[in-house]
């Protein structure tokens, strides 16, 4: 029995040793080198990647969109995604596939296949397959260096809080605005991050064209914030051989996220720094590069030698833990 | 609310016009012509495809089974994979992975990535890629033509007598002999009849080495009975614009076939023209052609003009209804 899934993939990677299966741990993985092709897999369960109740297309958008973040990360123009639906008789699948198929449309992906059965449980998964956006360069989490700087392309933290929110009663109907609980009469900015939040959640906006940006550059190491910055920036350090320095005060927040998070009751840097579902791509590039600020990033802090990693916070220098989600913890 | 799969593959085929949903109700599906690739995804669910207690190491290797029949009726050599696992926390990853894995080598598949989530419902998804078996040809639907002979490369409705085996207490464990129902004292002829059922319901063997060979036939159409042989043989005629004529004293049968239905209250007909999921390779190719005898096929009838689909029985002839196994049917 698997109680985690750092175990699990470390027992994987020695059991499928000249199989691949390593690339069980990864975000995506290369075909050979003749296909040149990228793939990753996604699942979205009700009631662990979403509530009962989120509309359909959402989730449709939302099961796409976290496969896009992968391959964005990993350089690549999505081409094709294949779908298995397994959900119950109720399910509506046309509001679903209504959802996916005009996502698809908005990115070019052809949905080329797929499977349907049967179960008590709606599980939806998808395979999405990519080419390199750049011809002949793939992004990857091993190319970070000592003295690269760290740059985040946007906020973390928020999907958490909308997560949050989205317990407490948070709605996101079609086609209206994201709706605060019942018992949360917010007004002015706070309703506003909180309604930001929310929209954070539902609708990741997966960062392909920093992707093909990053795959343009001479050196750099990409991943997509999924299972939480710490988690993911040492999951890029560990590729890499290397260390980093992040600076507390450098990550980007939103008007009025602070307030909202104190209404959570929840700590705003523990959401930003352990949150996850963020689907924000963090990068490592030489210090001389100059990131284009239509991408919207901000440098967040730098590679270091060694394999530690620290937190620069107004009272000193601190470890940071390399916690996160773990998708078979309980 | 989708009743039924044909009416919801009928309306995705709409819906997704120009971005390939329809691929939704093929088998497998061409990646574009400059990847070389077939795709296709297959799901297994405990309680919907596989008894609760079927040992992990079978439902891994039928799981990679039912999609390598798939790429065996493409005619391509399957090469990599991958795999979405939502289980709870009793499921036991590691036997399953070490099933999966020991079948992938066997076959020379590259587990390269995969996802892991908990679910309350066992829910197992697996995509696989292959390319050409032979350079530049691949198999499908559409090549049958009038006059064309009608082939099977093994015998149907023994997997759904397996499966009423099954339902009625038998179980096959890990490294054993299958187990027939307590209350059924079976001997002899009756009793190797009813483990070989139940064997090709949990561990049926795709049939690559037709699918090679029938790759470089001038001229094959091919499909793999996974719905039961009326309605692939009606999906097959349809793709291909012709009709066909099926001799029911043709349908091969492993001895004790007809003796063990009777002993199910089923008839051996009914259980070969629906049962499904007897993943052997159905095909038409001109009548000149011989198939060699080491892959064990039966000439079954032959292709015809029209669309009808007929069966020759002892009484006559009768139409054939394209009946079979409906995912989404309750």
């Amino acid at each position: 029995v698997a109680r985690s899934e750092p175990a699990l993939l470390a027992w994987l990677a020695r059991a499928a040793r000249g199989l691949g299966g390593e690339g069980l741990g990864d975000d995506t993985v290369h075909l050979a080198a003749q296909a040149g092709l990228v793939a990753t897999v996604d699942t979205q369960i009700e009631n662990v990647h979403y509530r009962p109740g989120t509309p359909l297309e959402r989730v449709a958008r939302r099961l796409l969109a976290v496969n896009l973040s992968d391959l964005a990360a990993a350089g690549a123009r999505p081409r094709w995604a294949l779908l298995s639906v397994s959900a119950p008789a109720s399910f509506d699948h046309r509001r679903f596939f209504r959802g996916l198929l005009a996502t698809c449309r908005s990115v070019g992906v052809h949905l080329v296949g797929g499977d349907l059965a049967r179960s008590t449980v709606p599980t939806l998964v998808l395979t999405l397959l990519g080419e390199p956006a750049v011809a002949g360069r793939w992004l990857g989490r091993r190319a970070a260096r000592p003295g690269d700087a760290l740059w985040l392309g946007g906020t973390v933290g928020e999907s958490a809080a909308g997560q949050a929110l989205l317990a407490l009663g948070a709605s996101w109907p079609a086609g209206r605005a994201p709706q605060l609980p019942p018992s949360w009469p917010l007004r002015g900015t706070l309703a506003r991050a909180a309604r930001q939040a929310i929209r954070r959640h539902l609708d990741p906006q997966p960062q392909l064209a920093l992707g093909t940006w990053l795959a343009g550059q001479e050196r750099a190491a990409t991943i997509d914030v999924s299972d939480g910055l710490a988690l993911d920036l040492a999951r890029l350090c560990a590729a890499s051989g290397v260390g980093a320095r992040l600076e507390a005060a450098a990550l980007p927040a939103s008007p009025g996220f602070a307030e909202l998070t104190s209404r959570l009751e929840r700590s705003p840097r523990a959401l930003q720094l352990t949150g996850g579902e963020d689907y924000v791509l963090l990068f490592a590039v030489p210090p001389e590069v100059s990131v284009p600020a239509d991408h919207d990033c901000r440098r967040i802090g730098s590679i270091t030698k060694g394999k530690r990693l620290e937190l620069v916070t107004e009272e000193g220098i601190e470890g940071l833990p390399a916690v996160g989600w773990d998708h078979l913890a309980r």
